[in-house]
């Protein structure tokens, strides 16, 4: 337990805080004990026959040298970097962005910025795309593109690139490849073949390491880097994160700890999982854990083959701000959630605020008071509220939001999730639901070999008159 | 059916499209629809008797006359408008604002704005609150503030009112609250009366009104009018779509469709209500609905006084960017969903995709679309996949997203939510569970008055270290 590193909280989950209705009795923690050290052991087996290649990520120097290589070769003159990507391939990059770099980063003038503005396109808006477009066209010669999907295939990724690279074309001839950073599989692909063909920068996304394992990849660090985060802090926070999520014994591993407990709810009808951050820097994590864990566990199929439909919905909020919306029906709606909060025990900043008009009752109590102290107050003000209604709470606890703790968050969720997956015994790495709307999307823009499937779906798509109002 | 209006599309929620287990029988419907006329019918009368003051918004044409007038008087030369408000005095701000402007609009340079740069603060993150202090600093006599809580007591936006009339009076003095602007209840409270005192302009939080429903009053009005948002236009938009949410024929009332729809589907387990926008523009609008669905709906009593604990519970998605990350949940995890689509029939801009790499068979369907298209053509392609699981769906569909579309949108979804709460039962316009954590909150601040709670409280907040990993 590093004195100085992130902490799991997790009375408030127990029977003892919110009652054995709602709560997780210590017994119940004792039962499956036995079942997680098994499963952590499985965990650490799988790693080292190499299938676990996510959990190698922090130790990965050569990894991180590559990384460094192209942040050194792309990152002078650079005042614009934009992020292609979507899924995997954005949410840590923003998650990275918004916990390490200042709030409004992109209105600060270039001198008082580490690194350049970063645009991550994670749609294919035509209005936002354009304006994007419109931002960067007087300062082409100085963005540089980062372009990142596995497979190469990805059409709202394809779509993006085509779009940029014509416009870097036109304006910068064959000097725009040197404007590219291809972050892709290693050896194969449509996009591997093109940066190889057009001698365009790549990066590698590790073989066997999924889109939303991939944030502590060149996949999220390279735009980190280059925006002035210390990735080497990122990992060194993720690696020492691996000893306490490696021990078999339960009530010293955080990761089991999550994933137990949330099992355990889970299977008492507790399917909503929300991650609820208390500090503006850690609210886009949550956006992060919210595909790791719907599409980790969100499946029809267990390991037996069985159908069982399984799957936690997780859900973002963000204090104090949905004290205000979202509270009054997580303390008196249905006792289906399970509530994780991320605490900032301190801030990098305060703001502490004046004794102006301290004859008005209402604002006396707040003169000469700092603004963290507000924000943490209302965190304990609101767990102790939801408590008081019953409603399991776990939180997690940031001495400060630092590189090491945001890689220490990312790893222990990594490995939370690992972890739920075996105790839902289902497959935590796989995706398939997806593949038929990308089928059903290749048909409808008339990609060849989708032709079957476009004459299929031409009767459906029609809205039918009598059911529009 | 106005042709140039939003529509509700439901063919895809009812048992002919995902079968009668996950979808609503055309019987059950029927079933419904005299309730349905009643509620409708009782609405009207509570309206006629001056209870449901949210729907005379649209019509208010003094209320709209007095945003006016304060945006004249404050827009000439303001570069900056801060919101200082949160929960219902800032979530329609930010959802005209994303709708109705660019994207990126305080990144654009002045001249390309039709507005003063926006800053809604909605939290009190001291990092956050510091630099927006930075950010204005150097522009303060042309930085404008309007201050929006109804009651005066809301912390948060207390606290924030004391930073920045503290910056601006030190640097302005006198002349500090002609950068002010107060919208309170009209009669009462602690920022009425500061307002009086200190000579400070007001706008009107309309009696009768609550938070959730307030984005058509000068809450929502002001900021984006300030903005350059036509707010003429949106109110038009919300009138005429009065007469349809107006209805007592269930079928041609898409207000109370919406309201039927969910009903049953919740009564069937169906309990968690997504909403998913498949353009930017209208993607805040989700985080809107969040809070008028949850806090509306989440009530632990019904009307009868009996114990529910009722609520569906709101999520907000995004199309395309969550397909990469929710769908593969929503199509194969537990069928406790019910998914509306907000679709933007057309763009106001489009990108058309070049034929660059047109060799590459991956690129080359790509070749000379509009990316309009393919957005398009991912939604049909989510929906149709989300179908064939069997998992029932809406639409609202946007001809073009417009202030009058997006007026009528408001407008619909706080009907839906007046009818949904007769079908629950329960009552629509009360958040009693919030006030325990105000409570908590001010004991902790040492609030005077709180005395008792805080000593009650204070062995309820140290952590025990055995429960900390």
């Amino acid at each position: 337990m590093p004195n100085n590193g992130i902490q799991l909280y997790y009375r408030n989950a127990l029977a003892d805080a919110v009652g054995a209705e709602h709560g997780v009795a210590s017994a119940e923690l004792d039962r499956l004990a036995p079942r997680i050290a098994e499963i952590v052991e499985r965990i650490e087996h799988e790693r080292k026959a190499g299938k676990r290649r996510y959990r190698d990520l922090p130790f990965d120097a050569r990894m991180l040298a590559a990384v460094h290589d192209a942040v050194r070769k792309h990152r002078p003159g650079c005042r614009n970097l934009l992020v292609l990507g979507i899924g995997g391939s954005a949410l840590g990059n923003i998650a990275l962005q918004t916990a390490l770099n200042p709030p409004y980063y992109n209105l600060l003038p270039a001198a008082k910025r580490p690194g350049p503005r970063l645009f991550v396109l994670d749609n294919v808006d035509p209005v936002q795309f354009g304006e994007v477009l419109d931002l960067i066209e007087p300062e082409l010669d100085a963005t540089c593109v980062n372009v990142i999907t596995k497979s190469g295939e990805t059409a709202e990724t394809a779509a993006q690139f085509l779009a940029i690279v014509d416009l870097l074309q036109r304006r910068l001839g064959p000097a725009a490849r040197q404007r590219l950073v291809i972050t892709t599989d290693p050896a194969t692909g449509a996009m591997r073949r093109l940066a190889q063909d057009q001698r365009i920068d790549t990066l590698p996304v590790p073989d066997g390491v999924g889109g939303r394992f991939s944030v502590l990849s060149a996949v999220g660090l390279f735009s980190a880097a280059m925006c002035g985060i210390d990735v080497d802090r990122v990992l060194a926070g993720a690696a020492r994160m691996n000893d306490r999520i490696s021990r078999a014994v339960l009530r010293e591993n955080p990761a089991a700890l999550i994933s137990a407990i949330h099992f355990l709810l889970y299977e008492r009808g507790k399917r909503l999982h929300v991650m609820m951050p208390y500090a503006h820097q850690l609210k886009d994590l949550a956006d992060w854990y919210r595909q790791l864990w719907a599409e980790s566990l969100g499946k029809r199929l267990a390991l037996d083959g069985c159908e069982v439909f399984a799957g936690p919905t997780p859900i973002k909020a963000l204090g104090t701000t949905d004290q205000h919306s979202q509270v009054q029906l997580y303390r008196e709606g249905p006792n289906d959630k399970v509530i994780t909060f991320l605490v900032a025990e301190a801030f990098d900043r305060d703001v502490i605020l004046p004794p102006r008009f301290s004859e008005i009752e209402s604002l006396s109590y707040l003169a000469n008071v700092p603004m963290s102290r507000l924000i943490l107050s209302e965190q304990i003000a609101t767990e102790l509220a939801l408590v008081e209604s019953r409603r399991p709470c776990l939180s997690i606890r940031f001495p400060r939001i630092a590189p090491e703790t945001i890689g220490e968050f990312i790893y222990l969720y990594e490995a939370a999730t690992s972890i739920m997956g075996l105790l839902m015994n289902i497959d935590a790495y796989d995706q398939p639901a997806v593949q038929l709307g990308k089928d059903l999307t290749y048909a409808l823009m008339n990609r060849r070999g989708y032709e079957a499937r476009a004459a299929e779906l031409r009767p459906k798509i029609a809205l039918d008159p009598n059911y529009l109002v």
